[in-house]
C-alpha cells in the first residue's frame, strides 16, 4: 500500500508544539546532564539522549552519555547537575501487559545507592518495575533512577514538568509509577474519507495524521510529533485505525502490514506499542473462508497465521482492538457463539506472541423500537457481559465505556465495571469531544474523568473505577484505560487549541487517577503558555469549570441525548432521538420528564449496581440531582436536593450556562497580544461559535420545556 | 468528457415498458396505416413512421408512407384504415415558446377536407397550430390531421391511448392541443454521486439515466426509452442536470457541451427540447472573471459567447434553468442586483437564438432563526418576486413552486401565481416523491396536481393556476408547467412501479389540466397492465385515494414539515424542523398547534392573496379544514368544520390512514399471478415498507400530541 506513486505528496504544515514548547526544556537544558544507559536501552533510551541533547544544545548545558557501570566511580556523577540512570533489570517472564506490576531486583542496587545516597522509600526498597522511576535531589544533584528506558523517559518528562523547582532545594527520592498497566489511545481513523463520518470518525481536527487517500501518508512528521507528545505523558499504546473496520482498513492486517510496521517504528522510540483494530469477519472478507465461526478450525488457523505474520514483522506489536456485534460490525452472534468465544479465538492466536485483545463491551440493540418500554439500552453491556465473567482468556481485556450509554456529558458509571472480578477490564473514555462540543466548545474534561475514575464502586471506602482497571479491585486483574484520541492534521492538533488540555489530562490521569484535575489544568497551562500569570489565570478561568458549564447549557440532570442526529451530535435537538431506534429517550410529556430505571417501577437497571449504589439510585430521596433524570421520571414540579424544582433548574442552569460562556469570551478577549496571534484568533473564533451554540441550546431546551410544561420561568426570562 | 476510456461500460438492464407495452399497439398495428408527411417532417416525423412500422410488423397490419400531396387522389386514403397526416404550415415568426399559440393557415386545407369530409369544428376552421391535431372517424377510416410532426406524434399516441374504440364507430373530428406551451421535466441529476444527496438529488430510483461517474453514460438506451415515453405524453422539454449546480455540472455549458448535444439528439426525435441548469456564477468559476455581476460588460459578453457556442452546436436547444440566490447557489444579490437583472442578463444572451430562461422563484432565507416570529418563509417568494413584475424580458419564465413552502403533501397555492400578470410564469410540481413517500409509498399525485392546477386564483369563476401558466390569466402571458422527474436507472424506472403513474399523470395534466385525474389513473392502469378487470379494479383501489391516505397518516391539517431531517425527508420527526433554520415550524405547545399567518395577529401572509382567498384564509370560520394549521394557531379543542376537534382529528386520521394502507396491502396481495412476478414482488416489498412507515408516522404523531396535549383518544386506541 505504500509508495506506489512516488510523486504523491501530502506534506503537512508544522504543528503547534502543544505542551512541549522549547522553553519547557530550559531548566534541564541549561545544566550538565549525565545519561547513564545500559546496552539494552533500545530506541527509547535513544529518545532520552536525543531529547537531552536537543535541550542542552538550545540552552547551553551539556550532556554525557555513559553506562551505569561507570557510576561505580562516584566522581562521574558528582561532575554533573543531573543524573538520569537506568537500573538495568533481569528479563522477566509473563505477558507484556502484566510485566509492569512485577517489581524486579535491580542488579545495580549498589550503584543506585551510591548516586542517591540510599534515600529511598523504605516500602519499595530496591525493587523497581520497568515503568517505575525515582526522582530526588541531594548535594546539588538531581537524580532520576528508572526501572527501564521507558521509565527513564517518563522520569525525564517528570523533570521537565517540574521545571526549575526540580533543580533547587533538596528533595527526598520519591517513587512514581503508573497506576494503569495499559494507557491507550484509540484512533477512529479511516484510510479514506467516509461519506458521512469523514476520515476520522468523531474527529474534529482535520484528517488522519496516519492515513491519506487510502494509504499511509508519505509525510509522517505529525506522527513523530504525536508519538513524542504521547511518550511525554506516559501513553504506552495506540491503536491506529477505526473500530468500525471497513474492508480497506481490514487489510491493514494483511496487505497493509508494512504501513503498520512503519507506524510502529515511529511509536517505538517513545515507548508506545502499536495496536490494530480488526474485523471479526476477516477470515471471510480477507481469507476467503465461508465462515468466521470461532469454533471452526480453519478460522482459528487463519487468525493464528495472521497473528504470526504480524509479530514476525513487528515483534513488539501490541495486539488487536475489536468492536464485534455492535452497530453493524460482524461478531460471534452470527454463529451462535458468545463474546467470550469470540474474544478467546483471537486471544489464542496472539498469546504465543504476548499479544493482548481489547474486546469492546459496547454491545446493544441499535434497532430498538421506541415504543418498547421494556428494553433499556443502559442495561445492555451488563446483560451481555456480566454472565461471561471468568470465561475470558488472560490476555483478553474487556474494554468498557465509562457509562452505560455513550460518552454523554453526564452519565452514571457503567455497572459492568463492578460486575466482572474474574475479567481484566479497561475503562474507555472519550478524549475527542463527540458529545461535549466537538472541539468547537471549550470543555475541559479532566474533572469529569477524575470523578469517573475515582468513583467508589462499592461505596465510599471501596475500590474505585481506576482501582478495578489497575488490578486493585476484588479480582486483582488489571486492564488499563483507553480513550478515543482527539488529534488530526489540524495545525493545533485538535481544532480547538485548548482541547490539547484534554489529551494531556487523559495521559496524566491514566498515569495516576488521583492527580487533581485542576492542578493538571494549571500544569498544562504553564507548560503550554509559559509563566505569564495573567495568561495562566485567564486560561484557568476560561477552562476550569468549562465541563460543568457545558453541562449547564445542554441536556439537564443526566438525561442525556438531546443532541442533533442531523448534525452528527452537534447542537441541540431535544426530540432528536426521542422516536429513534437508538434506545436513548427522555420521555418528556406535559407533566414530567426522565427515564424510570428503578427496580420498583422501571427497567430494573438500578439492580445492576452493587450496594450502596443500587439503593441510592433506586430512591428519589437519595438519587443525586445530577443523575436524577437518568434514573427517574419525575414531574416538572419535583423539588431537587438543591431546593429548586426540575423545571426551574432547567431554566436556571441554561441561562447560567450561557452567562458563563459570555464570561469566558470576555476573559479570553483580554489575552490578545499575550498569546500567539494565530492561536488567539482560532480560540476567539471558536468561543464565538460556542456562545452562539450555547444560546441555541439554552433557547431550544428552555422553549421546549416551557411549551411542554406551561410552567413560566420564575425570573421571567425570555422563552419562545 | 465523452469516450475517453473506450473500455468503460455502464450497460443497464432493460427497463420495464411502462405505459407502452407491446399490446397497446395492437389496435393500430393490425390495420392498414397511411402516414403522410411533408419534406420538413424531420426526425419527429421519422419517429411516427418508426412507431407505426414497428406496430404493424408486430400485429399484421401495413404502413404506407406518403406525402400530403399524394392525398389529392382520394383513393390513396380510401385504401387505408388509418390516415396520419401532417398539414404543412408556413414558417412562423416569434419565439419557440410562443409559437404554439398562433394558429396558422393550412396550405393543404383542401386535402384535409378531402380526408376528413370537412368535418371540422367550426370555430377553429382550417387554422391549426404546430402542436394541434384533429382526430375522427368516418366511412370506416380513422384520421389524424396534425399541425406539425410533433402534433402528429401526439395524435398517434392519442390513437394508442384510445385503443380499439378509435377504430370502430364513426366519430366527428375533434381538436386536441396542449394547454401549456412548455411541458417540462427537470432532472436534478448530478454527474457524480453527491455524498449526501446521492447522484440524483431527491431521486429514489437509482442512478442518473444520463450520467455516470462524472460523464455521459456510454449506454444511453434508457435515455432513448425515456424520450419515447415523454414524447408519448406530450412532454416537450427536459432539463438534464441538477439546479444545484456544482463545478463539474457547470462545465456542461462549456467543456461538456458535446455530451449535452448527444442527449439533445436522443430527445429531438421525440419532440423534446433539451435545457441545461446553469450556475449564475459561471463567468467566475468557468470564465475566470472576477465577477458575475449582471451589469458588467465582460460578464454579459461571457454569457453571450457561451450561448452562441451552445446554439451553434445545438440549434434547437431550449435554454437554461437557474436557481439563483437560493440555498447557497450564487445569484445577483451578491452584486446588489435583483432577480430581474439576473434573469435578463441570461435572457439577452439567449434571445438571438430563441432561447428561454427558466428562473426559479424558490428564493428564501435558509438561515432563518426559529426564534424570529416576524419572518415567515411562506411570504418569501412573493416578497422577492411580486415587486419585479413587468421587469422580466419576454423570454424569461419565472418558475414558481406550486406552494409557498416546498412540495408538501398539502399546501396552499403560491400567491405569486396571482401576483405577476406582466410576467410569464411556469408552475413547478414535483413528480419525484420527496415529501410524499420517496417512491416507497404508493402516493398517486394526480388528484393533488389536478386540485392545484384547477385552483381558481380569483374565486370560483376566475382563471385557474393552469390558466395563468397557459397565458389565459389577466396578463395573457404564457409560461407553462415544469416538474421534477422521478426516473432513474431502476428497472421499473421509478423504484416503485406504481410511481410511473405520477410521471404519466403529470404529462397528461400538463397537456390538459382539466382532465379527470381518476380517469387518467384508469387510463394508465389499462395501458400499463392491460384489460384484466380484476387487475384494473384492484389497482384502482390501491391507488385512487392514496394521496389522501398519505396525507392522513402524515402531517395533519396542512401544517407540513413533520418529516425527518436526518433521513432526508423520509419518515416522521414531529419536531425535526421545529428549531431549525429552515423556516418551517408548527409551534405546537401543550395548548395548541399551527402557524398564525393572518393579517390580524400573525405574519400577514394571508394578505398576499387576492380576494376572496385573502379573507377566506384569514378567518377560522371560512378557512378550509385541510389548510387550517397552515394559516392558524388553534387550541387542540378547536372544532373543525368536520365537527371533530383538532386533537381527535389527528388521532382519527392517523389511525384511519394506517387502516387504509392495511387495506391496500390486502388488495394488492390478491394480484399475485395476475401481474408480472418481478413487479408483484417489488410492489409487495414496498407496500410492506409503506405499512411499517405509516405505523411509525401514526405512532409518533399521535404520541407526540398525546404527550403534549394530554387529551386522550375518544376511542381509547394505543398511544405511547
Amino acid at each position: 500500500m505504500t509508495g506506489e506513486n512516488p510523486a504523491h505528496t501530502d506534506a503537512l504544515p508544522a504543528a503547534h508544539p502543544a505542551w512541549l514548547p522549547d522553553d519547557v526544556w530550559r531548566p534541564l537544558g541549561s545544566r550538565r546532564v549525565l545519561v547513564a544507559l545500559g546496552p539494552d536501552a533500545g530506541p527509547v533510551g535513544g529518545t532520552v539522549v536525543t531529547e537531552v541533547r536537543r535541550a542542552v544544545e538550545a540552552f547551553g548545558g551539556s550532556v554525557t552519555v555513559s553506562t551505569p557501570e561507570d557510576l561505580v566511580d562516584p566522581d562521574r556523577a558528582v561532575a554533573h547537575d543531573v543524573v538520569l540512570l537506568v537500573a538495568e533489570r533481569a528479563a522477566q517472564p509473563g505477558s507484556a501487559a502484566m510485566r509492569h506490576t512485577e517489581p524486579v531486583q535491580d542488579p545495580h542496587a549498589g550503584l543506585v545507592t551510591a548516586v542517591t545516597g540510599g534515600d529511598l522509600d523504605g516500602t519499595a526498597g530496591p525493587l523497581i518495575g520497568e515503568e517505575t522511576f525515582l526522582r530526588g535531589r541531594r548535594d546539588g544533584r538531581t537524580t532520576v533512577v528508572a526501572g527501564g528506558s521507558r521509565a527513564l523517559l517518563y522520569g525525564l518528562h517528570d523533570l521537565v514538568r517540574a521545571g526549575e523547582t526540580a533543580f533547587t532545594a533538596d528533595q527526598p527520592m520519591t517513587w512514581d509509577l503508573p497506576t494503569q498497566p495499559i494507557r491507550m489511545l484509540d484512533h477512529w481513523d479511516n484510510l479514506t474519507v467516509h461519506p458521512v463520518m469523514g476520515q476520522v470518525e468523531r474527529g474534529y481536527a482535520g484528517g488522519s495524521i496516519f492515513w491519506s487517500e487510502g494509504r499511509l501518508r508519505t509525510d509522517l512528521s505529525r506522527v513523530e510529533g504525536y508519538a513524542r507528545l504521547l511518550g511525554s505523558i506516559g501513553i504506552n499504546a495506540v491503536s491506529v485505525n477505526n473500530v468500525n473496520v471497513d474492508l480497506l482498513e481490514a487489510r491493514l492486517l494483511t496487505e497493509g502490514l508494512e504501513d503498520v510496521a512503519r507506524l510502529a517504528e515511529i511509536f517505538r522510540p517513545h515507548g508506545v506499542r502499536t495496536y490494530l483494530s480488526v474485523s471479526f469477519g476477516s477470515p471471510r472478507t480477507l481469507g476467503g473462508l465461508s465462515t468466521a465461526d470461532p469454533r471452526d478450525p480453519a478460522v482459528q488457523r487463519w487468525w493464528t497465521e495472521a497473528a504470526d505474520r504480524v509479530w514476525a514483522r513487528i515483534p513488539d506489536f501490541g495486539g488487536f482492538v475489536i468492536k464485534a456485534d455492535s452497530e453493524g460490525q460482524p461478531g460471534p452472534f452470527a454463529y451462535g457463539r458468545d463474546h467470550a468465544d469470540g474474544a478467546n479465538l483471537l486471544a489464542r492466536a496472539v498469546a504465543p506472541h504476548g499479544g493482548t485483545i481489547f474486546w469492546r463491551a459496547f454491545v446493544y440493540d441499535h434497532q430498538q423500537d421506541w415504543r418498547d418500554r421494556s428494553t433499556d439500552r443502559a442495561r445492555a453491556a451488563y446483560d451481555h457481559f456480566a454472565p461471561l465473567d471468568g470465561r475470558f482468556d488472560e490476555n483478553v481485556v474487556v474494554q468498557v465505556k465509562h457509562g452505560p450509554l455513550d460518552f454523554q456529558t453526564r452519565e452514571a458509571v457503567s455497572p459492568v465495571i463492578a460486575a466482572m472480578p474474574r475479567t481484566r477490564l479497561a475503562v474507555e473514555l472519550q478524549v475527542t469531544q463527540e458529545y461535549t462540543g466537538q472541539q468547537k466548545h471549550v470543555c475541559y474534561l479532566g474533572p469529569w474523568w477524575s470523578e469517573l475514575l475515582g468513583f467508589p464502586l462499592w461505596g465510599t471506602r471501596g475500590p474505585t473505577v481506576a482501582d478495578v482497571a489497575a488490578g486493585r479491585g476484588p479480582g486483582g486483574l488489571a486492564g488499563g484505560v483507553a480513550a478515543v484520541s482527539n488529534v488530526g492534521t489540524d495545525e493545533f492538533w485538535c481544532g480547538h487549541p485548548l482541547a490539547q488540555a484534554n489529551l494531556y489530562a487523559f495521559g496524566r490521569l491514566a498515569w495516576d487517577a488521583s492527580l487533581d484535575p485542576v492542578d493538571l489544568l494549571d500544569e498544562w497551562i504553564r507548560l503550554t503558555f509559559g509563566e505569564d500569570p495573567a495568561v495562566a489565570s485567564a486560561l484557568h478561568e476560561v477552562m476550569d469549570e468549562s465541563w460543568r458549564t457545558y453541562e449547564d447549557y445542554t441536556a439537564p440532570l443526566g438525561v442525556g441525548f438531546m443532541v442533533s442526529p442531523t448534525n452528527q451530535h452537534y447542537g441541540p435537538a431535544v426530540d432528536g432521538y426521542e422516536y429513534s431506534r437508538w434506545g436513548t429517550y427522555h420521555f418528556a410529556d406535559r407533566d414530567g420528564v426522565g427515564v424510570d430505571r428503578t427496580r420498583a417501577t422501571g427497567t430494573g437497571y438500578t439492580g445492576q449496581y452493587p450496594e450502596p449504589w443500587s439503593e441510592t439510585y433506586e430512591h428519589l430521596e437519595t438519587c443525586p440531582d445530577e443523575l436524577l433524570l437518568f434514573f427517574h421520571h419525575v414531574p416538572y414540579g419535583h423539588v431537587l436536593h438543591s431546593g429548586s424544582t426540575v423545571i426551574q433548574h432547567i431554566y436556571d442552569t441554561h441561562f447560567r450556562g450561557v452567562e458563563r460562556v459570555e464570561g469566558m469570551v470576555a476573559v479570553w478577549a483580554e489575552l490578545e497580544g499575550r498569546v500567539d496571534d494565530g492561536l488567539f484568533v482560532r480560540v476567539t473564533e471558536r468561543l464565538g461559535e460556542q456562545l452562539r451554540s450555547a444560546r441555541e441550546w439554552r433557547d431550544q431546551i428552555t422553549t421546549y420545556f416551557w411549551r411542554k410544561s406551561g410552567v413560566p420561568d420564575e425570573r421571567g426570562r425570555r422563552l419562545y
